[in-house]
């Protein structure tokens, strides 16, 4: 297992974790500053500006791009929606090559508007996802699923456990490489819990594109922007981190924090300095 | 598949969805007057009143005990508090037999208090649960172990998923009968998001000792305490239905629904009213 002690060059900082605070331009500068090696830029800050320009910044700050988050969810009611989402999916993988970033992050939607069938959104997903994962090749950008906690199977995700996405990767990419273009974007919130995580970390293996970390606050005051810095939840993240890297992975470990009520109300600096001291003693 | 139309009797009442809003007695009452088949009370109930003449009362009202809701958490710091866990859950199974209840619903519990030890929680449940199955048969009364959503890992229960359960089963009780001992109490609420849950209903067969029902609200207002009636949320309940009564499932459709929000502010009657429409036409 890596020793992470003094090596903020292994972590990566998802820009979210910064609550969206600061123009991309400072946050690029202040991540640098603080010694990561890394970072995970939003569509939101990416869109909206010259993507050849902020790339270029990245670079010149001596920063790698972890990977660009993240999709436009999938499942629709109607084809033309269906076929709108898919679209700009293929917009913001053509973004990420601009980037360099090495894979987009599918968070993939849950219930299409006024449904309750979970398994057409998955048929959906999956569809989606084959056309992605060949536009993604052409672009050099891989293809990144990421399962999302089951408390959002509604919402944000259908896809909700590893063993689900490692059955996607099987049937539209069975053929992996080394450095596979379709596979899985591992946070530890959101797979935790599962009681066949080794097995399916395990199976994984080299497509785990990507290894987010934050933690699991108890009680939890909302599932979905009360995430805490890790050490503060109950989140074994060594033992996690142990297993990931048992199963080859070798790329960053990522600090992604949706914290609404806590960390997003402090200064950016504030934020980063415990990230890269967390990163140390509690991953 | 069961046609439920006028067929309250096919119904159970767990107490939680009233709210403990007025004394067992008078909603034993209450659920036979509206027609329902069965009850299943909860330990806060009976606990502290005569459990023999509670049971006398149920049977006299012409209702059926479903199931005795729910075990004391069993993960603990020490063998002693272990120890004190397993004792409850047997003072418990006692109380089922005298009121009569086929099976007693095991709530299992999280992670011990200041552990973030998962896979010890659940190596605990199962030493619990092999010798409370052989304490049930003793006294009568069957284990249904409830899988609840992931959402609940830390602090409610390190049992999440069907297949977990039915592995626990497996090893535990692995001459299951056409009734077995050792089973699993199935909530749509819990279980309502899993990729593999056709299968898994399939697997599970005659060990799915109960059938839950309520909704899964969008949005949440909180994963424990907003959970919605029937009809009023995502889930497919009627295809859950169908798979569990495929799987040969004949027993109670049991309404709980915790909602501390709406319908726990709500008269009873009120509440029977609905559950009675809604078990007919959203089940």
């Amino acid at each position: 297992m890596r020793d992470l002690a003094g090596r903020p060059d292994l972590c990566a900082i998802n820009t979210a974790t910064l609550g969206f605070q600061v123009p991309i331009g400072e946050t690029i500068e202040a991540i640098a500053r603080h010694g990561f090696g890394g970072i995970s830029p939003w569509r939101r800050e990416i869109e909206s500006g010259d993507v050849a320009a902020i790339a270029r910044q990245i670079r010149d700050a001596g920063l790698k791009v972890a990977s660009y988050c993240r999709s436009t969810f999938i499942p629709a009611a109607t084809p033309a929606q269906f076929r709108a989402n898919v679209d700009d999916n293929r917009r913001a993988i053509r973004d990420a090559a601009i980037l360099g970033a090495p894979c987009f992050v599918m968070v993939v939607g849950g219930l299409a508007e006024g449904s309750k069938d979970l398994a057409l959104a998955r048929v959906q997903v999956e569809e989606a996802t084959a056309e992605l994962l060949k536009f993604g090749r052409e672009m050099g950008v891989r293809i990144s699923l990421e399962p999302l906690h089951p408390v959002y199977a509604a919402d944000r995700s259908c896809l909700n456990t590893m063993a689900q996405v490692s059955g996607i990767c099987d049937r539209l990419d069975p053929e992996a490489s080394d450095d596979p273009w379709l596979g899985q974007c591992l946070d530890v919130y959101h797979v935790w819990w599962d009681p066949d995580l080794e097995r399916q970390i395990a199976r994984a293996g080299r497509r785990i594109h990507c290894f987010h970390v934050c933690d699991w606050r108890l009680p939890s005051r909302d599932p979905l922007n009360d995430r805490a810095m890790m050490g503060d939840g109950v989140i074994d993240i060594r033992a996690i981190r142990g297993m990931v890297e048992q199963a080859g992975y070798r790329g960053f470990v990522e600090v992604e924090i949706f914290s609404e009520l806590d960390w997003w109300c402090r200064p950016i600096d504030e934020i980063l300095s415990t990230c890269k001291t967390r990163f140390a003693t509690a991953c």
